[in-house]
């Protein structure tokens, strides 16, 4: 007789226990509450195949209550993936173990997203359901036929991306999007009566969710409930009733459970009540076995599937299109063009140009906006809306939802076959910050299209004008953030960003800015991080760096200088992070390490100067705004904040006069 | 006979236009819909006194749609507020006009809040709610007996915040709060179907809100909803259908009108439409004499709330806890206490020492936290929860609402009466931090307590491990960031927050940390910023420079130097930013200006070195975290990192090698 669902689920409360006793650190409350529903799902729904994780028309599962990853680590080692091993498990949350203190996608196979910080799992998994539901439309129902299913706390559903995501897979109506909520009615400061009095239930039927209840604690009715969710065209919301910590017996119930270890005792008597052996660690042979059958559940489907791939006329082109490389061939004609025909143009609105020969020869993409689409320049000619009713659409509407939109682009390309990039207002990148981290941590590629990108956005003002936002972004890992300064460098910036591994932030201006790269080169110039635009005429007293908006200032500037005998060369700096990627030599040529004396180093950049001593050193000179902004029509902000070549010229000139050097 | 609602509606829509149109930039659609509702407001419902716009007991209004200022530009003048005046209005969004692009506290008194980042009016205007209700507690309705009206768009209810924050209100039951939203069914990209399906009253019922509608454009259909919304116990949304730019013939109803000018041929249309004055600016006499006699309906509220005052035993009391100075008698014993019993304590826990003694005698503050209770230590021993049937109740249980709890800390803030204070994790800064930003642009005094500041918080890894946080907050402009070294620098931190006007951040460990300043002194170290803790006792050649959790490590390495004949001074750093406000006697006193080779500097901070150069120079050593951290035990991490006495002093060696300084 193979063991009963209760049982199975009985050897993830073991681990789960048994980790975070070890570890003496974890959450061991959710993953035994939702132990049944969980097995459930992966015993009797759930697609996949632990031989293959990266099976593309596998389901996907995400565990949006992270801080429960005992729950997944357990469920990939019952299942039979290679990775965790047990003993991998037994060094949970310590160094170098892939069972680290949350699910980590770069760390396991099997593992969609990297979940913890809360409502994102959720968020990430309408992205998924939204990539699926967009190759389908291209590939049809014998490649791409899966579904996503999520996990998720009372957490995750408090947080206010959670409204963003549940309203737009509502609209979108990503039937095949499934949320197994956890009501176990605890969070961390107790009782969710002491912050919560909503009908949650009734919000998601506000938003066009099917929306079913059972007892988490039964798999056979948690099964049912998922039957129901998958034949419904709906998102399916499932309320799962459960008790956290359930099985620790006198400790269940209570957030005592919910992020510390239950103690010796307890785990020794909660052993008892579950029927398990009293080894720590120890998975009754009949249930690893039945848990490995489990796992075996996805391997017939799978064969078949990569029959049906082989067998398809586009099979070369689904595979193409999953690899994720992106096209190139649109640049060099591009620039050409553009050399050839030079125009003042926002860097906003070059990107749309790029983003025209784009969107011809690379079929990835998937553009969008949080409602700014005419600003932020980011809908192409033949883009049609991705919609309910046109899921081949390649453009979506995402409205005013910032973080919402980020968090699904992380998914799509963790989904991957897409490539989203998403534009708002460079200063609502703090709406998205949260996401736009995890764009960095798992190595997503997102392009983020941030326009109106300084006080050069004129009269919408302080709330509006970005001050610290270059920094801030520069300063997460793995990030990289451009602000080219032309329609040359904004071409060159999304061929970098189209082929980084990693996501980019493009920083755009509203305001036109002449073309300052008039000559076509050989070499994409952007990909140094910064380049000598403009060498100096005299002796080389001077390095202006400048990025963006302000280049073309600090060319006009130069000359001034220049008028004055004082040589300066011109250096533009799309991206930080790649220059402090070059070889010393490279850096060495560009920014000389002399005295401040004898070559005065000079940042501009319309936004805060802080971290500019990187390059400027400390006794170079930055020029910036440290303090909000102004409303005011963008010329008249420029001229208050001295960000004009003439005012830049007199400060350098001043400086140098104190500074001894003229 | 008076003018007709409708007319005095008109005159707002008139000056809307114009000055959209003279400024060509701006959002017209947004006060020419919500024209009739605003003037029923502001003529019948709304308790203010245009003669003191400070008066405590008025209702507040908040204009969440902050895109739509012109509608509050043309109500504070023609209620009659001294500003803005005419003249300013035709100023409208130019440099130095108080009628900047989005509504600014700063600017105008009348203008309770900083709006135009979306869904942060209505959950700034859910804090001052709550405020309202917490001095009602303490002062009764004689005192204090208001409202908070919000008119709030699309966009508003659309961000996630909105979630967070109308889940708070219906939570806390605030009856107080009454929004009136313009169901305009447009956004910037066109239909709101473009983007949403929910039923957003249905949303609003299923958090316990009062829903009501009514023709937005019919003000004595709005002026019925605001009974009624007055006489119900629960927040109240009101669904006002409007028409976007309504009373511009051609263009009503379109997203055209959302933001940009009408153009000079539609304003005149709609002058004729309207029955206006065909001259811009033009406001007939009567409508302006209607206006200001609206604008005089509160003044006999006023006087008899003045007398109340006079006759009341709280007077002094409430003046006093309005005034918002904190005593801070509470420091001197406090540090006394700690110098005499030296103990490693977390400065987590340290915060909460502090504040036993600050809530004993500071009556302002209001704490809380993000469903983080135990962990962010901000809650005292005497501090009950502040809920709907305890608004006396001092301390707060937001939920999983990092972004809700920050906003609503500032509306309590700008409310005034109150100090609030919240916690989560410094990682989850991110999470709140569009409205951190709108803290410092508002000069809310708001401080944020957030823990777990670095790897220090051990397992639960990358996904909680700030790395980037720290600098991202120090480059906000206005944000005081403090992070303390142990327990006698935390209280010194929470007394300078307390005395500031603005906003400040806490950064505290989760990990224990012994005393560094083991002697009581006059003066408050942290006041300077940085201060040197140890001085060098060989000749000094190396100046450390630590943070937080890194002078303990600081010290050590610095006595492991000493030991090699290497004289290093120790410089703790709580607060960048107030040491970059000192006199440069002083900052020259603590960083002398030399070469890095005659005297290093070293910065050890666990974070991201970015920005660093500012005080260890581009020679200098900067000792920190420039990636994502690790899942694993706190020691674990540190040793992972290299952040140990050993290793930070080996470094330094062996860079002085390098250097040739040994």
């Amino acid at each position: 007789m193979p063991p009963t669902q209760r049982r199975l689920a009985n050897a993830i409360r073991a681990l789960a226990m048994d980790a975070v006793e070890s570890a003496n650190s974890g959450h061991p409350g959710m993953p035994m509450g939702m132990a049944d529903a969980a097995t459930a799902l992966f015993t009797r729904h759930l697609k996949f195949d632990p031989a293959d994780p990266h099976w593309p028309d596998r389901d996907r599962f995400i565990l949006s209550a992270g801080h429960g990853s005992m729950l997944i680590y357990a469920l990939l080692y019952l299942t039979g993936y290679d990775q965790p091993t047990l003993d991998d498990i037994k060094r949970f949350r310590q160094l170098g173990s892939p069972c680290a203190g949350h699910p980590e996608n770069f760390e396991l196979p099997g593992v969609e997203v990297t979940t913890g910080p809360l409502g994102q799992g959720l968020a990430m998994a309408v992205g998924m359901a939204i990539a699926e539901r967009h190759l389908n439309a291209t590939y049809g129902d014998d490649l791409v036929d899966h579904r996503t299913f999520v996990i998720a706390g009372d957490g995750d559903l408090m947080e206010g991306v959670n409204h963003e995501s549940v309203g737009l897979a509502g609209h979108l109506k990503l039937g095949r999007l499934i949320v197994l909520w956890d009501d176990n009615k605890i969070t961390i400061d107790g009782s969710t009566d002491l912050s919560r009095s909503e009908d949650v239930v009734a919000r998601h039927a506000a938003c066009g969710w099917q929306t079913l209840e059972c007892d988490g604690l039964d798999g056979g009715k948690v099964s049912k409930a998922l039957d129901q969710a998958v034949a419904d065209e709906r998102p399916t919301l499932i309320r799962c009733k459960t008790i956290i910590g359930y099985g620790a017996p006198n400790l269940q119930g209570t957030a005592a459970t919910h992020g510390a270890a239950l103690g010796k005792a307890e785990v020794e008597a909660a052993r008892k009540e579950l029927g398990l052996q009293p080894e720590e660690f120890a998975i009754p042979q009949d249930l690893l076995s039945g848990w490995r059958a489990a796992g075996q559940r996805g391997a017939t489907a799978r064969a078949q599937w990569h029959r049906r791939l082989q067998a398809s006329g586009k099979k070369d082109q689904l595979l193409a299109q999953l690899g994720g490389q992106a096209d190139d061939s649109w640049l060099k004609p591009h620039i050409d063009a553009l050399v050839g025909d030079p125009k003042p143009v926002a860097t906003r609105k070059a990107s749309e140009m790029a983003l025209e020969a784009i969107n011809a020869v690379v079929p990835n993409t998937i553009g969008g906006s949080a409602d700014l689409t005419g600003s932020n320049n980011t809908k192409t000619k033949t883009q049609e809306p991705l919609a309910a009713d046109n899921y081949g659409g390649r453009y979506i509407y995402y409205g005013i939802r910032e973080f919402g939109m980020a968090a699904a682009m992380n998914g799509m390309a963790l989904h991957g076959g897409v490539i989203p990039y998403g534009g708002t207002f460079l200063v609502f990148t703090d709406y998205a910050r949260p996401a736009i981290r995890l764009s960095a941590l798992q190595r997503a590629k997102v392009i983020y299209v941030m326009t109106h990108d300084s006080i050069g956005l004129g009269e919408d003002g302080p709330t509006h004008q970005p001050i610290e936002h270059l920094q801030s972004l520069r300063a997460i890992p793995g990030l990289e953030v451009y602000r080219p300064a032309d329609a040359v460098e904004t071409a060159e910036c999304w061929a970098l960003a189209l082929a980084s591994a990693g996501p980019s932030v493009l920083a755009l201006t509203r305001q036109n800015l002449p073309l300052v790269r008039t000559q076509a080169t050989a070499e994409n110039l952007s990909a140094r991080g910064a380049y000598r635009l403009k060498p100096a005429e005299a002796t080389r007293t001077v390095i202006l760096l400048a990025t963006g908006s302000e280049v073309e200032i600090a060319l006009a500037a130069a000359g001034q200088l220049e008028g004055q005998g004082v040589g300066a060369d011109v250096v533009s700096m799309p991206c930080t992070d790649r220059f402090d990627a070059q070889p010393a030599e490279y850096r060495e040529d560009i920014l000389p390490d002399v005295s401040n004396r004898e070559i005065l180093r000079v940042s501009i950049e319309a936004g805060t100067t802080f971290g500019w001593e990187r390059y400027t050193g400390l006794h170079g000179l930055r020029i910036g705004i440290d303090r909000f902004g102004v409303s005011a029509p963008a010329k008249d902000a420029y001229d208050y904040f001295g960000l004009t070549p003439d005012a830049v010229a007199a400060r350098v000139l001043d400086f140098m006069t104190q500074r001894g050097m003229r």
